[in-house]
């Protein structure tokens, strides 16, 4: 595995990852989104798939008790999380991070905050049999339920060879679904692609300043989170930063930064301390609170605490409405949600107090 | 209030109720769902007023942390309930009775199974501020959150005379969305429509036995539940019933039947006691668990138990399996539910931990 993370920190990632990369000759570091992420070899898209995927997405009955739903937590009808700083899970139980959202989330090259899934489908597997998150103890506990509805029986022999209501089957039609919820079109993917009057002049001016800063050093490419896969990074390879990178500031205790410390929990390699997966800045408008904690409400407190933090910049008011204005750019058009018909029990309900 | 409580009980209920009504000479017991209900003329349906409620119904900022909309406990994705036998709140409180179906509510004379509430407007408000459904404590705390949406803000200007966001406003405009939600065209409306072929001979059976035992004499009319407004009742008049009727058989302490006394706990009343809204039959088969306290985890089961403690009729699993087959007749076209965008907070997060 190739990994820049120290050279993305010195600012001359772009630059120093494009020259190990086949498309250097060309690469441009902003795009805009195309219509859809890669899809995997193994888990084609279909629209059979999508639509069993969506009813899965919606479907209170992966659930321990029948409270909580994917959207719950990462709400597309929204900007794909929950705007809350943590989520509560089925039980009651508080997760340990902030649910990012789901929207262009077939972008990232691992999954978590920590990169602890190598894939979409991996990360939902384990979502799946999460106490926290959907109260299961495990796989069986959510199949029987899904199994008692023949509905499902008969989308799932339609959409996969082996026809099973199986763990890896579910993540399958939950991953293709989410493969379709892309955003694309942002006033910043129309002046990608030309039209220079669809951002303002502040947002300009912003651009620049993210630039020169080199918040674009991590914050790049079609998802403005860095390499997707098959550029430069495959499937399964992550793209981590050191956050906080400059330690010492007034926010590393009044948001508690350094008190969860990323990806060494997966990896227990001392390097790993407080390396994070860089975080897509598509629609960041939408998804406050912010950060791994959700510990910071605000766009432009956010904007003045990573220009601290990671870059050792204190941003005057102005600079930072600057970048502000710059990141609501990056909100696009959000899929229409048109949500599924749910199967009923054959017999009777699938809950008990 | 004219009360026919007792009336109805005998079985004699259609007759003298409508005896006693201006429709009388051309009534005709079962008739098809209209398209839509009685409109209050306080709250006249509008495409805009439609819209607004549907996003409030889906938006989770209408509870205290953001975990439940309107549509977790009663989900019009799926029967229009949840599917559990007393729901979660917000705050993971387990409310006191079962979730009734919100299709087809606007056929109501009444309010929540004991009839507390007179209209469905009423009904909401008390909902809005209801600690253990939303969590929330009083409908300000409700309104501040919504205010932080200027989105909201502009829409409630264009549907609402005041333009204001409140308590009544955010009610009208949701009850307005449910009386949009309403589920035409079962088989059993297009039996009613001539189309005979349209359930099958077990259904006729079941329907015969339904007229012939007096479960009619409860349930009829387009929701199956009786009176609507207008028609006998005026919207805020009940049409209860005794539940169970006849008391000591098996099922009293089997299904805890009566601990909880319905009600009485509104009007203290001692002919109250155990007294409960009629509750529709459409779509029943897609609302297990039943009865208040969700105590009963199968259709067939209901209906034995319906049987017997109503009418003193031990049925054999034949007529049981009739009954059923009748009333899964009763299950119409579910309208698609095309969900809105949610409004994005102006500053940041309306939650904190």
């Amino acid at each position: 595995m190739f990994d820049i993370r120290f050279l993305h920190r010195t600012g001359f990632a772009i630059t120093l990852l494009l020259a190990a990369s086949s498309v250097a000759a060309q690469f441009q570091p902003f795009q805009p989104l195309p219509a859809q992420p890669p899809i995997p070899a193994d888990n084609p898209q279909s629209a059979l798939k999508i639509e069993l995927g969506a009813q899965l997405y919606f479907d209170p009955r992966l659930s321990v008790n029948g409270t909580v739903t994917c959207n719950t937590c990462h709400n597309l009808l929204a900007g794909g999380d929950d705007e809350r700083p943590l989520s509560i899970g089925a039980t009651g139980v508080v997760t340990a991070r902030n649910a990012p959202s789901l929207f262009n989330v077939g972008y990232y090259t691992i999954y978590f905050r920590d990169g602890r899934a190598t894939s979409l489908e991996a990360a939902i597997e384990e979502h799946l049999a999460d106490e926290v998150v959907l109260g299961n103890k495990s796989h069986d506990q959510v199949l029987a339920r899904l199994r008692k509805l023949s509905a499902y029986g008969e989308e799932f022999a339609k959409v996969f060879g082996d026809g099973e209501i199986s763990g890896k089957n579910v993540a399958q039609a939950l991953a293709a679904y989410l493969r379709s919820m892309n955003t694309t079109d942002s006033a910043f993917d129309q002046y990608l692609r030309g039209r220079t009057a669809a951002i303002s002049e502040q947002a300009k001016s912003g651009l620049k300043l993210f630039n020169e800063s080199a918040c674009a050093s991590c914050h790049f490419y079609v998802n403005m989170a860095g390499p997707v896969p098959g550029l430069a990074f495959q499937m399964g390879e992550g793209f981590y930063e050191l956050f906080p990178n400059f330690v010492g500031s007034e926010y590393d205790t009044r948001y508690q930064l350094m008190a969860d410390i990323g990806r060494y929990q997966v990896t227990k390699i001392d390097t790993d301390k407080r390396m994070w997966r860089v975080t897509s800045l598509r629609n960041v408008a939408t998804t406050a609170p912010y950060f791994h904690n959700g510990s910071v409400a605000n766009l432009d407190e956010a904007v003045r605490v990573m220009a601290k933090v990671q870059l050792n910049l204190t941003w005057t008011d102005q600079q930072v409405a600057d970048v502000v204005a710059f990141l609501q750019t990056l909100t696009g058009e959000f899929p229409r949600v048109v949500t599924p018909r749910l199967p009923t029990p054959n017999d009777g309900t699938v809950y008990q107090n």
